[in-house]
């Protein structure tokens, strides 16, 4: 492990899977919807895939880690976070399997090509609109509200990077599903597996897992609850056994 | 109670709340589908409520008791089963606020006018299509299978009969979440409220209750999950509480 890679600002999180991510301590770091969407999504044997609004890198370097896809890419519209990724990916010596690039996800086609991946994932920005936190220099607010990038375009581009029958899994929050289902109608990513994710039994679910199919047949899989405390503080087995800790 | 309206071929069910409802034996029961939509359903003082494919009478009996509703219509397409339904109602000596009328939902405008109820509820087919179940003299088949009416027929009608703002519940299965949100949308019934319903809380979902407002906004709460079993055979206490029985 090369620690020059790390900056006096930033701290390394050991992803318990034999891998590391480097993060700012001021700027957004990844939570457990990054973990969540990298447990959802498949990636088999050989395959390509893109990451959005990659942020620290985080959801390439779990599936790496997890699959035996082919290659890795990354992209992320801010400059510093997108180098930070970059060094994360040298810090686990993964140059081989995954690239960072400094882009935006408006331009994937041209920066990319059509149908030039076969899983695309995408944990975008929840919020809709800024609410007034539109200042352009603030790093968290570009990764939490749709400043830069919105839901649409997110699909729009997705279902033209993906090749036919190519799969789309994103992590959302729950208050836009009716609004998720017919964007992805709309281009031609038809929902075709769905996870809720209730932080108690009890409560309300506080994120959404989603698998599109493009091309795919009408028909919708929702799987069974994830629900990930069992009381305060404790875990469930089922988020235990995401973060490797059973 | 008049026992006189319970023909040779008919059972009477006891719904718990003080209301009773005869069901054919050979012909399609209401199951836990119609008592979860009632419960998720919100009527309030002095509003006008149309079930739509009300079959046996089921949600009309089961809102009248639970709410204080100004008056209930349930209009049924299968002429055996919209006279059973009366005699359900005169059963309970609810004719001074449940009407039934045996009529075809997609003509529901011509039948009830435009705008003309606060809140539509509905129980419809669930499967696509017929596949092979095509004997129009089978009610089973016409209660489940989409012979007679379609998702897009309850929708559009129910957008029709609304007033503004007024609310649509409906129960389905989950399979069809997207296409569900998709028409909804369609027709300016915004998906605001949904609660899946788990049989057991380690497995998928069976059924979706969904609540839309006409010209609302969007913008949808996603409730706690409804669990049905303990384990087998011993309901959990929100079913309990859903049947009366605590």
């Amino acid at each position: 492990m090369n620690k020059d890679l790390v900056k006096e600002n930033e701290r390394v999180d050991d992803l318990q899977n034999g891998c590391y991510v480097i993060q700012d301590r001021e700027k957004f770091c990844f939570g457990m919807d990054a973990v969540l969407l990298s447990g959802f999504t498949k990636v088999k044997e050989g395959e390509k895939v893109l990451d959005m609004c990659t942020g620290t890198g985080i959801i390439p370097i779990l599936l790496s880690a997890k699959t035996k896809g082919k290659n890795f890419t990354g992209i992320e519209i801010q400059e510093d976070c997108a180098q930070m990724a970059e060094r994360s990916v040298k810090y686990n010596g993964l140059e081989d399997r995954i690239q960072i690039i400094q882009g935006d996800i408006k331009e994937a086609v041209s920066i990319f090509g059509a149908a030039s991946f076969h899983v695309i994932t995408c944990n975008p920005p929840y919020m809709i609109g800024a609410h007034g936190l539109t200042n352009p220099h603030m790093p968290k607010a570009i990764a939490r509200h749709e400043i830069l990038c919105t839901l649409e375009d997110v699909v729009s581009q997705a279902a033209r990077v993906l090749g036919d029958r190519g799969r789309f899994y994103m992590v959302h929050r729950p208050f836009r599903l009716a609004e998720i289902m017919n964007v992805l109608t709309r281009y031609k990513l038809e929902p075709k597996r769905m996870q809720l994710v209730y932080p108690y039994i009890d409560k309300e679910p506080n994120m959404v897992l989603i698998e599109a199919v493009k091309g795919g047949n009408p028909r919708i899989t929702v799987e069974r609850p994830l629900i990930v405390y069992e009381k305060p503080g404790v875990y469930t087995k089922s988020i235990l056994e995401l973060y490797g800790m059973v």
